[in-house]
């Protein structure tokens, strides 16, 4: 008899290689602890459901059923709803793209759609660009396909053009196959930035010159503070780029639905790509968001949202410009981030245990990169919180880095209590 | 200027190896044909979802989101929700399989956990054995990932456990490396035909021995005609069996629900390989599914499937016996499928243009098979038209049928009229 933990697995033989680069990520863990109740999570990404008309989509999905059930429960088109993706454009016009309801695939959540993209352009080996930071969510399916993730340097407005010209570059001359530049321009996660109006065509120029394909990932778009949405990269490129949309944050994200916009040969592959992977998406949770696109002020909604998001983010930005003085951190003007650098020579992960034991969580720079740096950053999120919890929250992590300082200086006097000199500037994969 | 349709794809150099094992499948054209109104369609898969109480299910859903909406809408866990997966225990229990909530995840339709069990193990060139024929949706997959799909020769009993042993031992003699074997035990699609109980341990003691993992896929035994649900294999080894359920067929497809159950190691990978692939099942179809299992009479109501789909298998083995003297076919005692032979030289593929003509549709044999084979087979479904245009169907099949004999006949007298002396053993890869 042996006991169920030390067992050996069986099967450790037969696993494919690829699931080598299929790691538990560091958001995971934190699920389980940012769902106690005494703990301020400023950790996850979920949106702020109270903020829907709950009955009010109850009733529409009710409807629905009672009314289209012999539709909405039954198998449907591999490439989506057609109703859906004539809905999808609408919502894509707020960014400048015109496309065609031919060329949307529909997904389970956009994650899919990451994966779908990713198996039909990835070879093992293959090099994917990404920002420096980068979304952890796509770094997983990256690494799950065995791409090689090569960061660019970022900085306040988003992806360097020059830096990224360098890199490619460089991976040419190293005879590397470099197939996608992978961005988030909008209210970056993690970095709660956005990419520059000016610098867009710049970056799409490059890959174009270098023939690397664009995947444009936008969940955020819509979430501006301060202004009208700026125009997708797609809107300046239908042949370069695949967009990858969302309504995890705009709706909900419980009826995981999200989609892909690609050169009509790409869409192709992804729709055989997602036949293999799922048959189809789910016609009840598409149905019910075109319904409820087509009963309700969508459009209201999303203000609605970004309202709260944004005194959200004003209740963070005060709480650390008063409570934090010694890190720095990103500015966002949308989305659900805040980007912090720490003290020079604090490690974010090594303080996570502490922090937990104080009540409040965050995910850890690392996480946000494929080449293990990151440490002396972190993420914060203000999508979920009321203002008053981001407040304490924001006080109980600044006690626990301060207690990292001093425990700091007793060991090590006079090294830290300053912000890194680098500002917000993030650091590349070549820096240490 | 040049014309969407010859437009060379600029990213044709660009696809992952893979994209080659990605071609549309046979059952996908048709089911654009099979929509037609006029078209009697014995090829797709439909349950008979007028056979649901509808508004029952309306108000369910209604219920949930108006009173869990907050975790109905919201991300959930990247495994499954914990009610359902305990729900799925007593579903299973109904066919022996004694497990552990936390053996299962959830999936976005079974057909997602055939691909996550294949990203897991399958490398370039490894070997499925499976059965001849065998799931036109799993051979996609398979394909997908570059796996060498061998087929079985299976009969009447399902697959011939002295034909898997002589099969094997000929791979491995030639250095190949066998990593599955899949097989539908009961009902099989498209086969109709079920394992018989005495082969189930046979096959796994030959699987174990030569350690492989049997991937028990089991959309239809709770569907059996005349019986309670046989033990499923998975009942009689933990460790040897990934077992595959789902809940298109007895509840509805459109929620894409269903689930694995694998050893523990390996549930661990599939559940990193679903968080990569989608990040989370929907918690909307999941508390959906679960609280439809908890207010109603989710036996009765598979019950009420069980007679319907009966009736419309006699109405099928009727029809077929009164008008098609030419043919033979399985008699399924169970799911949705009937397997028909043609008589010797007639090829179902070439016959489809002319069936869709007469107002009929099938699926080709060959869709069934890796290899090419099965020209001479068709599947029939009897799950989605009533009993009447079952009638009609197989009158216009017989029709087709008969017209294609005539010009056999013409130009290659004495040939024909008569059903294959092999009756309803299938040919393996081997035969012709």
């Amino acid at each position: 008899m042996s006991v169920q933990g030390s067992r050996l697995d069986p099967w450790r033989e037969s696993y494919a290689e690829r699931t080598a680069g299929m790691t538990a990520s560091e958001i995971r863990a934190l699920f389980a602890v940012a769902s106690r109740p005494e703990v301020v999570s400023l950790a996850g990404g979920m949106p702020y459901l109270p903020a829907l008309p709950m009955d009010a989509v109850a009733e529409t999905v009710q409807h629905l059923i009672a009314t289209q059930g012999m539709t909405a429960l039954q198998y449907g088109s591999g490439q989506g709803h057609p109703d859906l993706r004539e809905h999808i454009l609408e919502v894509m016009a707020l960014e400048g793209i015109e496309a065609h309801a031919d060329d949307v695939v529909v997904t389970t959540g956009s994650q899919q759609a990451l994966d779908l993209v990713t198996r039909v352009f990835i070879d093992p080996g293959d090099v994917i660009l990404a920002e420096a930071p980068s979304y952890v969510g796509a770094l997983g399916v990256f690494s799950s396909y065995q791409a090689e993730v090569v960061h660019v340097a970022s900085d306040d407005e988003g992806l360097v053009p020059a830096a990224l010209e360098e890199r490619i570059t460089a991976l040419e001359a190293a005879g590397k196959r470099i197939k996608l530049l992978y961005s988030v321009p909008n209210f970056h996660n993690p970095a709660g930035t956005t990419l520059a109006l000016e610098r867009r065509p710049q970056i799409l120029e490059i890959c174009q010159r270098h023939h690397i394909l664009v995947l444009e990932d936008n969940p955020y778009g819509l979430l501006g503070f301060d202004r009208d949405p700026w125009p997708a990269m797609r809107s300046l490129s239908e042949e370069g780029v695949v967009y990858l949309g969302s309504f995890s944050k705009t709706f909900a994200p419980g009826l995981r639905v999200g989609w892909a916009v690609a050169p009509h040969a790409v869409r192709e592959k992804l729709v055989l790509a997602s036949e293999s992977a799922i048959l189809c998406p789910s016609n009840l949770a598409q149905m019910s968001i075109s319904t409820y696109l087509s009963n309700n002020d969508w459009r209201g909604q999303i203000k609605v949202y970004r309202e709260l998001y944004r005194e959200r983010r004003d209740a963070m930005l005060g709480a650390l410009e008063s409570l934090l003085p010694e890190a720095t951190w990103t500015h966002p003007d949308g989305g659900f981030y805040v980007w912090l650098t720490l003290p020079e020579g604090l490690d974010a992960k090594a303080m996570l245990p502490r922090a937990v034991t104080e009540r409040v969580a965050f995910v850890p720079g690392t996480a946000f990169f494929a080449d293990g740096s990151g440490a002396q950053h972190m993420r914060l999120s203000y999508c979920y919180p009321e203002s008053d919890r981001i407040r304490e929250g924001v006080r109980r992590l600044a006690g626990v880095i301060r207690a990292e300082l001093e425990v700091r200086e007793t060991f090590e006097p006079g090294t830290s209590a300053r912000p890194s000199d680098r500002g917000v500037q993030f650091p590349g994969p070549e820096q240490p």
